[in-house]
C-alpha cells in the first residue's frame, strides 16, 4: 500500500487560498459528517483530515493539483448515497464536495441535450426535462438526493433501464478535472463519432478513480405522453421470468420489468398496509411498463402483452395502480419489518440467466441461517438480494454472510455475470473485485489508472487496490 | 519517430513455427497485395515486410509476443476497405490477416445474441440474424466485403445509426489480444454494469491502435416486419433539414434519415438511367425510413410523418421506392460521371448544426476549382462531402483540397464537430487529428496507448503519433 502524506498547515493555508477559508472544513463535527455515506457498518468509516467545496471545475483542478503536490488522496463525494462505501475516504485525506457546483448551465429542446454541472441533483435533471415535455432517462432510485456526478462516476441503473440503457447511455460529453489537475473535455454532443479513443465511456463507472466529473452534456428523449403499468401475477418463479425474453423479442420496448417475490408481496403489503392486495399468499409480482407516444400505439402494446403474460401462465393480468407500486417503492423498508439489520446486494447476470440464478439462490438461501428474499430488475437482469440480520450474532451473521456473498459471486461469475450492476464496487466489493476479476484484464485497469494517476491521488482504495 | 527492426529470417522462422509455412507470405507478389486498402493514392501506399494469417486467438497472441521480441509494428487487416489509409503498415513490418478468422461460433435468439471471430463479414452476421428473425443492427455501407473486426475498431457507422446508434452500441463484450500479446475478455454480456472499468468502448474504435479484437459478442434486436420509406422533396436546404428535430421530437423513431443535395439527384439519376427522377431539376431529396412491429403502427406513424414534412414545407412526399434508394447507394459511383478522380470525406457535426454546415461547405465550396458534394445522414449528422477533382493539374487539386478541408474542419470542429463520424483517422486524417485535438485530451490518449503498448507495436502512425 502507498503511504499518503497528512494534511498539513502549509496545504491547509494553500487550499484555502484557492477556495476561501469558509469552504475549507477541519472542524471535528464537519469531519464527522462525511466519514460514511450508506454505509452503516462503524468499521468501514473513516473520517477525513479536511473536507473543501470548490466552486469551479478552476477550483476543482486547482484542489487536485495540491493533492498531487502534498501527496494527499482526495475522494469526491455527491450526495453521499453510495452503497458500495464509495464516496468513504479510506485512505484519509481530502473529501471533495460537489455540492456547490449544482447549476444546469443550458437546456437545448430543439436539439435534446442538457448541460449540468456535476452536483445537480438527478431529480433536479429529470424535473427541468419534463417540464419542457422531454426526458432525462436515467433513473436511479435514489434521484431525490443523489447527484449526476456520482450517477456518472458510478454508471448509475435505475427505472428506466429496459428501454433507455444505463446512465452511461444518457451523455454525449464530461468535463473532466485529470488526476494530475488538468481541465479535459472527452466526447462530443455527436450521434456518431470515430475520431480517437472514447475516453467517456472508460471515465465513467470508473468510481472517480480516473477523473473528476465536474460537467456533464447529457441526451434528452421526447416524452412518452401515454403509460400503461401492468401487474402479472404468477405463481411459479420459472414461468414469471421466462415472460422476459418473449416480450424483448416481440418488440414491445417496455420501460421497466420489475419483480417481487412473495415474500416482498407480503412484507411490502403489510408494510403499506394494503389491505386485499392481490394474491397476497401465493403471487410472485411482474410489473410491466410500456410508454408510449399515441394511444393506439398504447393499446396495441397492452393488448399484446396481455396475451403473453396469458401465455406464459399468469394467473391474473391485472392494471398495476399506484398501490402495487407503493408496494414495489417499498421494498427496502419493508424489511425494517422483518429485521433492523440488512444488507441489499446488487449482482447482476444476463437476463435469461436470472431465472436459474433466482432459484439457485433461493436454494443456497436455505442453507443458511437468515431470510434471504429477492427483489429484480428483471428486464435487465439486476438482482438485489437482501439479506435480514434478524436476530443472528454478530459473528455468526458474517460468517454467514460471507460464505453466502462467496457461493452467489462464484455462481453469477460462472453464468457471465459481474459483482455490481449499478451499485458500484467501491471500497464495499474491492477485495471480491480483485478474486473474481481475471489477471489480465485488472492488469489493463490498472496500467491505465497508473499512467493517469501516478500519484494515486484520486480516490485510491476503490475498485482495485492500484 | 520510433525506429522498428526489419522483420529478418529469425523471426520468419519463428513466425512459421507457430502458424506453419503456409500462413507466412513473403512473396514479392503477396506483399504487395497489402500495400494499401481503398486508398488509390500511391504516395500514400507501403508494403509491408510479411503477411501473416493465424488461425485463431492463440495464434494471433503469439504473433504480437514475436513482434514485441523482435521490436516489428504489426497492422491488423480485415476487409481492408479502409477509407482512412487504416489498413495500410506506414511503418512497414507485419500486416496481420484475420480472414481465417472467420466463424460465426454461437447465436442465441432467445437471449439475442451472437459471438462471432473477428474476421467474419458482416453481411453474413446481417445474414445469419435476418434468417432467424432477428436484426444485427451495424450495416456500414460495405457491409459486402468489410469485416465486422474493422467495423469494430473503427466504430463504424452506417445506415440504421439514427436508430439503433453505431457499432459501438451493437456490442456486450471482446476478446481481445492486448500490445504485449495477452488475450483478455473486455466487457460482459450485460444490460447493466458497473464492475470496474469499460474497457470494451475504450478498445472499439481505437483503431487497432490498443488491441487486436480477435471475437466479439454481438447484441441481436428483433427484427420489425413492417417498413416505410418516404420520399420528401425540398427545394429550400434550410427546410430540408429542419424537418429532422421535429421528426426526432415525435418520437417516431426512424431507421434512418439520408439526404441528397440537387447535384445528386442529377448525377444519381442520371448514372442509374431513371429517366422521370420525381423533381429532377430543382429537388433535394430526403429519404426516411421507419420500420415497425405492427401494420397499425406503421400506419399511425407514416401518417405523422407525412404530415410533419408537409409543415415543414416539402414541396412532394412519395414513398421511396427502390429506383430511389438505388439513387442513394449509387452517390459515389455517379460521381465518376463528372470526375474519375475524387475524395469523400466524413466529418460529423451535432444534428442540429447540419444545416447551417451544409450552408457554410456550399458557400465555402464555391470558392474553389472543383465541384462540392454533399450526401449526408442527416440523421445523425454525417456528412460525406465529395470534391471532383475533374481537369486540375495534382498540384493544384492538392493545394486547393488541403484548402478546403482547412476551412471545413475549422468550422466543423467550432460547432462541437470532428474530422470522422464512421470512417475513423487512419494514417489519412493523423495529421488533422493532432491539430485539431486539445492537447489536454491528446495527452490522455498517449498515456493510455503508452501504458498498454511500450514498445508501439500495434499499428503505429495512426491516429496519433504516440
Amino acid at each position: 500500500m502507498k503511504e499518503y502524506a497528512s494534511v498539513n498547515k502549509e496545504m491547509l493555508a494553500e487550499l484555502e487560498a484557492v477556495l476561501g477559508a469558509e469552504y475549507v472544513l477541519t472542524a471535528a463535527d464537519k469531519l464527522e459528517q462525511y466519514k460514511t455515506d450508506e454505509e452503516t457498518d462503524p468499521r468501514m468509516f473513516h473520517l477525513p483530515e479536511a473536507v473543501v467545496l470548490p466552486g469551479s471545475s478552476e477550483e476543482v483542478a486547482a484542489v487536485v493539483k495540491l493533492c498531487n503536490k502534498y501527496n494527499v488522496p482526495v475522494t469526491v463525494r455527491g450526495g453521499g448515497t453510495s452503497l458500495a462505501d464509495g464516496a468513504i475516504p479510506v485512505c484519509g485525506g481530502i473529501v471533495l464536495l460537489m455540492e456547490r457546483m449544482n447549476r444546469i448551465l443550458e437546456m437545448d429542446t430543439t436539439a435534446m441535450y442538457m448541460v449540468v454541472e456535476a452536483g445537480v441533483r438527478t431529480i433536479d435533471i429529470q424535473k427541468r426535462a419534463n417540464e419542457a415535455g422531454f426526458l432525462y432517462a436515467g433513473d436511479p432510485c435514489s434521484a431525490e438526493s443523489c447527484q449526476i456526478g456520482g450517477n456518472l462516476a458510478t454508471n448509475a441503473g435505475g427505472n428506466k433501464a429496459v428501454r433507455y440503457g444505463v446512465t452511461r447511455n444518457q451523455v454525449y460529453s464530461l468535463e473532466v478535472v485529470t488526476p494530475t489537475g488538468e481541465i479535459v473535455e472527452v466526447g462530443a454532443r455527436l450521434k456518431k463519432c470515430s475520431t480517437g479513443y472514447c475516453m467517456e465511456q472508460l471515465i465513467m463507472g470508473s468510481e472517480g478513480t480516473l477523473g473528476i466529473i465536474t460537467k456533464a452534456t447529457l441526451k434528452l428523449q421526447p416524452l412518452p405522453p401515454y403509460r400503461f403499468d401492468l401487474l402479472a401475477v404468477f405463481d411459479d418463479p420459472v414461468k414469471a421470468l421466462d415472460v422476459v425474453p418473449k416480450i424483448m423479442q416481440a418488440g414491445l420496448n417496455p420501460t421497466s420489468i420489475e419483480y417481487m417475490d412473495n415474500s416482498y408481496v407480503r412484507s411490502t403489503a403489510d408494510y403499506i398496509e394494503f389491505k386485499g392486495a392481490p394474491h397476497y399468499e401465493d403471487g410472485i409480482y411482474v410489473i410491466i411498463t410500456v410508454e408510449t407516444f399515441t394511444e393506439d400505439e398504447l393499446d396495441l402494446k397492452m393488448e399484446k402483452l396481455d396475451e403473453l403474460c396469458e401465455a406464459a401462465g399468469a394467473i391474473d393480468v391485472l392494471e398495476a395502480d399506484d398501490r402495487i407500486w407503493s408496494m414495489r417503492r417499498n421494498c427496502q423498508e419493508s424489511v425494517r419489518l422483518i429485521s433492523l439489520v440488512s444488507l441489499t446486494d446488487d449482482v447482476v447476470v444476463p437476463v435469461d440467466k436470472i431465472a436459474e440464478t433466482i432459484k439457485y439462490i433461493m436454494q443456497v438461501g436455505e442453507k443458511y441461517p437468515f431470510p434471504v428474499k429477492i427483489n429484480a430488475h428483471i428486464g435487465d437482469g439486476n438482482l438485489h438480494i437482501v439479506l435480514c440480520k434478524c436476530d443472528l450474532t454478530d459473528e455468526e451473521w458474517e460468517k454467514n454472510v460471507a460464505a453466502f456473498h462467496n457461493e452467489v459471486y462464484s455462481y453469477a461469475y460462472s453464468q457471465g455475470g459481474r459483482l455490481a450492476g449499478e451499485h458500484g464496487i467501491g471500497a464495499k466489493k474491492l477485495a471480491y473485485m480483485e478474486a473474481y476479476t481475471p489477471a489480465g484484464e485488472l492488469e489493463l485497469m490498472r496500467k491505465i489508472k497508473l499512467a493517469w494517476d501516478p500519484q494515486l491521488i484520486l480516490n485510491p482504495g476503490k475498485i482495485f487496490n492500484a
